[in-house]
């Protein structure tokens, strides 16, 4: 019966919780803006601090940027590491808020009660949820559940700059048998969720040349080649009549959904048309031989992102113009290697324009895999099951369509798999005005990680 | 033997009429800048003044733009009208150019002498050549060649805004039984040239848009429509493997070529290879079963100008953009109804998207239909004698790939056919820094002038 006394102590001190959270809500530790840098430090020094008090040999960690949170904690079990990020969004456009951004406020909605601030829900109430629940494990048990490091960072939402080299560094001290991440969502409001895939990314950006200046269509048009015309056919071909990349060999490395995760995303039954709806859609765009899960989670992508050439001021300009540009993205899956995908790119347009164009690439083929947990480790199972436990809901495992880098660094870095679990919602508008975190979201958050540690370490 | 008379008076005074021309040229008459409209004013006042030293009566016409010269003159034979323009095209970028370009210099080339200055070729130097065989002629026969209107705008270099109004206005004054228009060129550096047609235009601007705002394409990426996508498709299908346009009905309108011009193109050998290798191209883009001449002057084209959505900034934004736009423009033939031919392209294109985008249009179905001269009227066949004995080689019908909006206006606004002859040459640099006229091209244009009147009147 000690989880239900870890419990009953969360479920009691919930209001001290909420009001430590206020406190760091309270530190505007906007990374991206260099006026807010002591307000980055002084959110590190604050976790540090924090953590201490429970016993973590905790330390803020500089870098060029800003600093990272590092904490060392128990023993014995499982060694997790869990990662978090205290560092929020800017705030602007300020007018479109309806209380001041940094100034935390509980207040209660229809929906029930949330808190109401700039990182609320991204990523200072996320985290939080951990350690609030190590802070109840240590007071009922007088330590904490296992050993645990905790890596917090200060520039997720600027780009992460310093987060590679500080990996690299810092590998032996980070290393861990799995990383715990809390920078996720809830599935439909009120069912948990793991996600165990997330999509890679490989991008391209390109220029289709022709003539060496640009020409008149007057004396020009219809003998001299137009390279909007070569880049829409380009870009038109990308795709065939069914939606599928036309790439050679872009499907070459990628699996298919295991029958467990498919039975599993089946069960979700998604509503693919009040998710189109929402954005004034109503058509899946993508393969048409597969369900929109699919298209979202667990297939490959091309998408182009940007094209422009010739005139687009006002009025009219009869041009034919030198050059044609695009950006083109990949979300890649399974085992697609980005720089495979981008070379195969590369050499298809090189051999379909015209022989008297040419195209010149303005980027690397650099890019990010996707990233596929390895759900047979039984700790995915043990998380599912403290997660539906805590939620009276089954939990699920779902993908990602858009790539969450430090996934994949902690991967590739440190060799280790993530579990990713998050309670945020789909309407706490983070990034957004008046950014919330339901009290919910917050007291079952820290209920559902001391299950999972319970039964984790 | 009169007509001979008429040459020796041209070559006699060929340094008079040179003065002349530099006299008109140190006017800077830029009529799209206002701080030129007294300048402009006062080319008006020099060539009134010039015309009456003539015999012509002749006024400058105020409008609500730069004035219009109006001049009457002569009596018996066919009455025609000769446009010009006075007006200039701007001088920037003024370091480019090796003099002031409003100081009008003779200078000796490798290819000859010429005047250099703004507007020697565009239009002053062009013009001037019709007054001064009207000079020589009035010389030597104490009265013009016949019924004479000289009608010469200042506002050709900046869309013409008073001309329609213009010409409704004194339709009766106007109207002559065919137009002469001086500010064309010679065909290949010598061989004199009449264009006989001239393609029209229609231009539409227009928006795609697909969701209701932008999306990110790692939560909408493989389900949601890419606008970018519907765009590339609509333009890549506006032409066919064959360079078509495929609009239906895009064709229906338009002519074949009549043997007579056929043949006579044939015998143009237009080099295709030097025209496309002076830009850096190589292939000929268009209709694969046409000529390249006939893909400039004598077939109609569909062309992209200008098109553009998403992110085109600095490093990548993997956005799924709400809107793409474009601007395609359609050089138009023969009998080619501007606003049948862009009805056609919005059904086309409204049938071609998916059922959850929709198009909007951004301006109307007007534009100019193509120019084409009735080459049947003998007074071309006259002027085709009459060049081909001043240049001792055979005169050629030309078509003109771009649009000379001024024929048009004189067909639907006056009902009158308009001859393009003129003697610029391709190296004139109009509208460049260090415009030039050959005294050549100014030379045997007078005289050309000069037995076109001798036979057309």
């Amino acid at each position: 019966m000690t989880l239900d006394a870890v419990l009953s102590r969360i479920d009691d001190t919930l209001p001290e919780a909420v009001d430590r959270l206020m406190a760091l809500l309270r530190i505007p530790s906007i990374s991206t803006d260099p006026a807010y840098a002591a307000d980055c430090a002084r959110a590190a020094d604050w976790l540090v601090e924090d953590l201490k008090s429970l016993g973590f040999a905790a330390r803020s960690a500089s870098t060029p940027g800003h600093p990272m949170v590092v904490a060392h904690g128990g023993e014995g079990g499982r060694h997790v590491l869990f990662y978090g990020h205290y560092d929020v969004q800017p705030v602007d456009p300020l007018e479109l808020w309806d209380r001041p951004p940094f100034e935390p406020e509980l207040q209660e909605t229809q929906k029930g009660r949330v808190i109401r601030a700039r990182g609320a829900s991204d990523d200072k109430g996320q985290l939080m949820t951990f350690i609030e629940a190590c802070r109840a494990w240590k007071t009922v048990h007088g330590k904490l559940p296992g050993k645990l490091t905790i890596f917090l960072e200060g520039e997720e939402e600027s780009g992460s700059p310093s987060l590679i080299p500080f990996l690299r560094e810092n590998r032996a001290e980070l290393s861990a048998s799995l990383a715990l991440i809390c920078d996720t969502g809830l599935y439909e409001d009120r069912v948990p969720a793991i996600s165990t895939q997330l999509r890679g990314l490989a991008k391209s950006e390109f220029t289709i040349h022709a003539a060496s200046r640009d020409l008149h269509s007057g004396a020009y048009g219809g003998l001299a080649r137009n390279p909007l015309h070569v880049m829409a056919q380009l870009l038109a071909d990308l795709h065939d009549a069914t939606g599928g990349v036309t790439v050679p060999g872009f499907y070459d490395d990628v699996d298919e959904l295991p029958d467990t995760l498919r039975q599993q995303w089946q069960g979700l039954a998604f509503n693919h048309a009040a998710y189109l709806g929402d954005v004034g859609l109503s058509i899946p765009a993508g393969e048409q031989d597969r369900t929109p899960l699919e298209m979202l989670w667990s297939r490959p992508t091309a998408e182009v992102n940007g094209m422009w050439g010739g005139y687009n001021g006002a009025g009219f300009k009869t041009v034919l113009p030198a050059e044609a540009h695009a950006k083109v993205s990949f979300r890649l899956v399974s085992r697609q290697d980005p720089a495979k995908v981008l070379q195969s790119f590369r050499k298809w347009a090189e051999a379909r324009i015209p022989a008297d164009c040419r195209i010149t690439w303005h980027d690397g083929i650099e890019g990010s895999p996707a990233s596929v947990m390895s759900i047979a480790d039984p700790a995915f199972e043990s998380a599912r099951a403290a997660l539906s436990e805590e939620w009276g809901r089954p939990a699920v495992f779902v993908g990602e369509g858009g790539s969450i880098p430090i996934a994949g660094y902690f991967k590739t870095e440190l060799g280790m798999d993530a579990m990713l679990v998050g309670f945020a919602k789909d309407d706490d508008q983070i990034h957004s005005p008046n950014e919330k975190y339901d009290v919910e979201s917050f007291h079952k958050g820290i209920r559902s990680w001391a299950r999972i540690l319970a039964r984790l370490m």
